[in-house]
């Protein structure tokens, strides 16, 4: 299984850097440059403008968008609005970040009415899924929505509502970066544009993810060279580096009974 | 003294790491990532939502405050309102950073509405402290706004109106990197939701930011390699550095007279 | 020929490290940090505000602006016609960066109208610049508008529509790293700020700019450690690497026909 999930990240790769394919990215002010260099050190084209009457346009010309909730500014909600509507357009994946849903009523009240216009996935942490799911299993969430659910944490887990997997891959120092988990969702929307089983690229993806913060922390004295180290690996890993790194988590079906 | 203030900041700093004080931050866009990353590198949480909607609810669930004044777009000063009412209404700290106001008058009139508000602190250089006391002694200023006003430069001085106190740590490169002094504002900000003595917990981060910054050169090769370094340097300082390079600087009344 | 472009850069960084000017930049907010240390490293004061009651203000108190396209929200339109007749003004120049010109037929539309008003110089990528020229030949397009048009790319061309200027250095690195044309858009206009014929300052920075990346990729061990060495090499490119390493492109002419 770690095996199989490997050779998935590293093809998914190999095509993200073949193809070279647009992610246009509604994210916070903070995560904004961070997001911009990781999809670029993957091989991805990001674009970034919440302008109301561009958005549309850049839409139309990605192949892939990620909405992410975070410093949500009233006149974004608009153009996250336009740029929904013309992915579901074009039919391009797209993917729904709730940052910080859990702080906000308001915020999470809109990441509902979002979760239903029909993400390809929906990543969060366990206290934004919970905001989301308001009492739901996942697994049930999931098939609610037609959406493959991501919670991410010490262990990561992806159920697309009929199965589940599962990553343990990751280093303490990624949650001393900010960005890294909005990076990370904008790294997965690359990876739902490749094709193939939507769970799969998610998984795949949290796990190229993981991979990428334990090699990065051998080179690293502290947050600021992590940073500077992470984008270095997602730039440089490979198919070697996958095989023999991966590591499964256990089933968050089990864990929870 | 160098001594007692060193051991003051290596208390703080542990308290940070323990407690994970929350700091919502109102910054500008071109300091916010170095800011959050700032934060995460002492153990605080950072959150960073200007929406009027919202900031409400993100100070209620905050410890700390910051307000800087950078890039000010005319909705942020209905947040900042919203944000300073709502710590008042909880009794958290606020630290104000009236960045720039020396470089436009709509901006120093706002500051000085905002002193009046009841900050915990003023952090300035030597020209906004300048715009904002308009020829009032520091000192009186501190006395009149009942706040510890902080005027940053080669060495720090500190005062809440009846004790100085004056710190000569830092590196020329602190000036080569954007966002330094916003980042040190919101350090600051954690170090004041410690409780203690406000004028010693302003001067002891003022000294954990200095020497950091020593630290970082260290492992520089010019600006860029030393921001990395200084997110590490403020992760791993510790007692013993503290009170090894700690230097304070001469008294700012002796200076004046 | 190299020799003297060189000569010209050295002479051209040396005035910026001497009068440290007070570049005004209205950029996207992704480009904003990366562009602000960069302007630091070579010497420079950025300054960034969009807002419209405080543009003029901080445009009157520089000495160069640059106005980058990225990230166009409306209220930003009305900003950048304040500081561009802030700058006419003042008679200081002006850099028009039309980011993403070809993506957006809306913001095409509003880069046409800007080159009208006087730009120093226009910098942007073979399509962008094609965006804007609609199908005018480049020297044409710099007598047209009176400005200097740099085409930037594998190699680099500079025309003020009489004279045509080409650099062939730089490194791959470059295009992994976001924000790297912003900052170097930034960086030219603080090389306009020194005086001497246009074109030969916008290559001239071009050259330089193309040097530190080749320095920064030895340093590098991927686009995360390239940023950050990057803006060392910024900070320390003198006069002896710049004659070293100066290489220039094919004309732009002879490669058209």
């Amino acid at each position: 299984m770690p095996a199989k999930l490997a050779r998935i990240a590293a093809d998914r790769l190999g095509l993200i850097r073949a193809r070279r394919p647009r992610i246009h990215v509604v994210t916070n002010t903070v995560a904004q440059t961070f997001t911009a260099n990781a999809l670029l050190a993957i091989g991805a084209v990001p674009s970034m403008t919440t302008a109301a009457d561009e958005i549309g346009a850049f839409v139309a010309g990605a192949d892939g968008l990620l909405v992410n909730l975070g410093t949500l500014e009233a006149d974004r909600r608009g153009a996250i609005r336009i740029a929904i509507a013309a992915a579901e357009d074009k039919g391009i994946p797209w993917l729904l970040d709730p940052v910080f849903i859990d702080r906000s009523p308001a915020r999470a009240a809109f990441a509902r009415e979002l979760a239903g216009l029909g993400p390809a996935a929906i990543r969060g942490n366990a206290a934004e899924i919970a905001a989301l799911a308001e009492g739901e299993a996942i697994d049930a969430l999931a098939r609610r929505l037609g959406a493959v659910v991501a919670q991410t944490g010490e262990s990561d887990h992806v159920t697309d509502g009929t199965r589940g997997l599962s990553v343990a891959n990751g280093h303490p120092l990624m949650a001393k970066v900010t960005a890294m988990g909005c990076a990370g969702a904008a790294i997965t929307t690359a990876f739902l544009t490749c094709g193939g089983e939507a769970a799969e690229s998610v998984a795949a993806a949290l796990l190229a993810l993981g991979i990428a913060g334990e090699a990065a922390a051998e080179e690293a004295r502290g947050p600021g060279t992590f940073a500077a180290a992470y984008l270095d690996a997602l730039h440089g890993v490979d198919a070697l580096e996958l095989a023999t790194r991966a590591r499964l988590g256990p089933d968050l079906r089990e864990k929870r009974s």
